[in-house]
């Protein structure tokens, strides 16, 4: 048996970090540990007088490295035959965006003396929605004035992306923004540490954040140009000349672990490490992610992610969130949509509508599973948190339909179930709409391994094969396996994401094939559904519901101010 | 101190019967007694085969007669100066339709040893819904045939009424209905059994039952006519022969106490029998219903009951249950609407969907009066059990629309009191476009008297001072008064039900008065409601999704079969 080579997978999430340690040959996971970051609330730093402001403490990041490395390492040492010194790699992945003010030598803001504690100079959490104003206004300049820009995010850019959350601070905290030297991804910010290098100018910045929440295209020359930027604010065009030129995939070495990081987390000096990305971005990786195959990575919401040959023409798609040449695989397209909540809606209708303990996830499943599609009389609209993909709108809500007097809770848990289907199935007709196929799902996260029933009623409703993810860690072990990329194979890595792929990951036996009796009525059902969702969603719709939901959150705005 | 005199009300439910004896010169109410009906469960035989059964035995009626008035007369007897001897008449008031097939010597079949037992044979209570299909095929045969029918009872015959029952009982049951001499109301058949004869010719029959229930009007000659019955089924055109001529407003004596049932009772024999009517009736009579006085009888479900002078013009209201000349107050045209559910639907919501117990809607109620209107961002519509008026459409469903992952169970629970609001108002809007005005709402039943916050937003959102009926038991007072208007002046009653109501009757000192403030943000959460009424309510409407409940509900029929 030839000697295993292994790679660490760095997965920072919105709470907490994990390392994962895998072995090369064969994607077993070895070993992992997490660590919990410790400032603010579950690791977010909230402010009670601003309920939108959701921030990070970046010295939470470095503890968690530390720790959960030399964590994995510990339980590493129990493996058989498994040595430090054959870990050839190292992955980053992180949320996003989430953008950090950084001084000339890449140190975060919230590091130094004069900013201790203010939050505009700590990370900028993706979930932070205090830009909204901004996102409408830079959608309003690029609609008018560089449309192309809009073309590949969607026709919306966000509150949750980097320009919102940069120009906001510049509104807001004229003193934070003028003592930032630049702005650093969270993704970019880890591997640069790591390297050893901080400084802005050097760090290596990725293509999945640059151009997923950037506006950054090699079509248009990087990042979007300084006239439109200083269109919007001068010092924001000022700004540009202090970010990035160009930015890569994460088969591009980000840099070689620090001697000082080396000593620190225990392993040998110089191991490469890959330029990062976001979570699911690798999660879609580690999940198997190809043409034709899409993964769906289930959570508090989902994330969608399709790859497509860059060298084979692809339209814009509107709705979707993004399109980005290498964010994903190299050399393909990167597509990502996604659901605003899923598993949240499930959690809100338990916990609070229902006040049940966890525990009754479990009950309703297995009542809601003897009920046939149809059975219920129900209907719903998956927008408790808004929409996401396709109609990128903050700004709806949820819509339950059909109740009567004996309508029960497994009832209304299993259409909550299948909205959230008819909302995935939304999300997959546009991109077949757009020529990007799907023959097949693979599924990340703890809903679709423990929820047969939901996962049918996916197959059902979306009528293609439902697989799961055969590890549970599919974005750490993204992360790991660009980590055996980035060493390539004179290292005993891989020279292609492909040929890592092939090797390091798969899916469990337990398929989910769509029953034809099932998938009828499901049709029936998302006809229904696609009229609902385009009568509210839809602004000026001929059904000319579409301001309801709007007009009520106005309403509400107004007498709660 | 003048002698007082004494009526009885009895007022037949849905589960038991009230005696209450009431003091005709003031009102006050001497005592009362609840005879729970014994056979079935709660008093209604079922057939878990056939759901929408649902049926009483008549025997329950008499052995309920004697226990209610005996019960109620031994607690008077302790009341001062009270004396059984100074009873001067009996109102009787029942559900309905509750039509009651009987022999020639109007003893109902179900007491006849072959028809023991047999469902079909006893009483079909109001609820029962077994005759869907007739219903329909009435009102299509009449909006060919003749249209007037349909326009005094809101464009649509009901499954609960008279026709559709009697028609069912001879589909699927032809020996019970060639057994039948005659079919009696349950409100004509109690004064008959009390006045001795109960001979179907002899039978006063009320114009309440008749004109609501069995298109009976002076306008064209009583029942409908024998070509049109015939068309139907000709057995159904030759039973209007043993029918009835004639239908009388409840100021017409039906008999007077027979010697047997004196005897039964305790009371001297003689004493003036009214003419029975409905339940809600007597109730809003007995609340104080008058021109620009509006009677809402809040329970499970809602009966809204106005009035208006038979010799002044009035149109057919569409969507309007009833329109029937004399049915609540002589004289006046009695004018009928309703909503199929309001308390049921808050029962549901804790019970079902909440699974809390009865306390919770205490719980939930003091959350819900801490909201501003328009605060929870919800809206809903109060069709759980579909709508009465004015859609007359039993096939139509709730919804709940602008939840988030935050809303409450209070937040729900208010916005479902003020969908029913919202269907209140459409009742009021419709009346008032149609001539007949109201300038305040008399409310009667337990969540009227019960919960402030309800009747705060019922005057809110219907701009409407709302009252409280001063008694409890309005139904059972007012046939009392009617029982003092058939015992007449001469005898210490009185000539007039307005007489009766001005001396019998009032309402509380607590009044709900519309807030400015309120009402100007319920005016535009109603202008929503409004749109989504229309939209789901009415087939072809342009916003074009006024099939979509029912679809669901086809689909569900289709599943479930």
């Amino acid at each position: 048996m030839p000697e295993s080579k292994y790679a660490i997978g760095l997965d920072y999430g919105t709470n907490s970090v994990r390392a994962l340690i895998v072995d090369v040959t064969n994607g077993a996971e070895i070993a992992s540990h997490v660590h919990d970051y410790e400032s603010g609330e579950a690791g977010i730093i909230l402010d009670p007088a601003a309920p939108h402001l959701a921030r990070q403490n970046p010295a939470d990041y470095l503890t968690g490295l530390e720790s959960a490395v030399l964590g994995a390492l510990a339980k590493a040492r129990d493996a058989e035959g498994f040595r430090s010194v054959d870990i050839i790699g190292i992955g980053v992945d992180t949320t996003g965006s989430t953008p950090i003010p950084v001084d000339a030598s890449g140190t975060p803001l919230s590091f130094r003396d004069e900013f201790k504690g203010n939050p505009n100079a700590m990370a900028w959490l993706w979930k932070d929605h205090t830009s909204v104003d901004e996102a409408e206004a830079i959608t309003a300049a690029a609609a008018e004035q560089r449309p192309h820009y809009l073309a590949k995010c969607g026709g919306t850019y966000s509150s949750e992306w980097f320009w919102s959350k940069v120009w906001h601070c510049l509104r807001v905290d004229r003193a934070v923004f003028e003592a930032a030297a630049s702005w650093v991804e969270f993704a970019d910010w880890v591997p640069a540490v790591l390297a050893g290098n901080t400084d802005p100018a050097a760090i290596t910045r990725s293509v999945c954040a640059a151009g997923h929440k950037a506006m950054y295209s090699n079509e248009w020359g990087g990042l979007p140009d300084a006239e439109f930027l200083s269109s919007l604010d001068p010092a924001l065009g000022d700004l540009r000349g202090r970010l990035f030129e160009k930015a890569v995939p994460s088969d591009v070495p980000a840099g070689r672990l620090s001697a000082d990081w080396a000593t620190r987390l225990c392993l040998p000096p110089g191991i490469p490490i890959c330029t990062g990305a976001f979570d699911a971005h690798h999660g879609a990786v580690g999940a198997g992610v190809a043409e034709g195959t899409l993964v769906k990575i289930i959570g508090t919401s989902t994330c969608d992610v399709a790859v497509w040959p860059s060298e084979r023409p692809l339209a814009d798609i509107p709705g979707v969130c993004g399109i980005v040449d290498g964010s994903v695989v190299p050399g393909m397209y990167g597509i990502e949509a996604g659901q605003s909540a899923v598993g949240d809606i499930f959690n809100w209708f338990v916990k609070v509508l229902c006040e049940g303990q966890g525990s009754l996830h479990e009950e309703l499943t297995a009542q809601a599973s003897r009920l046939r599609p149809g059975e219920s009389g129900l209907l719903a609209l998956d927008w408790n948190n808004g929409n996401r993909t396709i109609l990128v709108d903050a700004r709806l809500t949820g819509l339950l339909l059909g109740q009567t007097l004996r309508t029960t809770q497994a009832e209304v848990y299993r259409a909550l179930i299948e909205a959230t289907a008819f909302g995935a199935r939304m999300i997959l007709d546009r991109m077949e709409e757009y020529g990007v196929t799907v023959e097949r799902v693979v599924n990340c996260g703890g809903i679709a391994e423990k929820n047969p029933m939901l996962m049918q009623i996916y197959a059902d409703v979306t009528g293609r094969t439902m697989l799961i993810s055969r590890s549970a860690q599919t974005c750490a072990l993204g992360a790991a396996m660009f980590g055996a990329v980035c060493a390539g194979p004179e290292s005993g890595g891989y020279a292609t994401v492909q040929e890592a792929q092939a090797a390091m990951c798969g899916v469990k036996d337990t398929r989910y094939e769509p029953i034809p009796e099932n998938q009828a009525t499901y049709q029936e059902l998302f006809e229904l559904y696609r009229r609902l969702h385009d009568t509210f969603g839809i602004q000026g719709h001929s059904d000319a519901l579409g301001d309801v939901m709007k007009r009520l959150l106005e309403i509400r705005a107004r007498v709660v101010s």
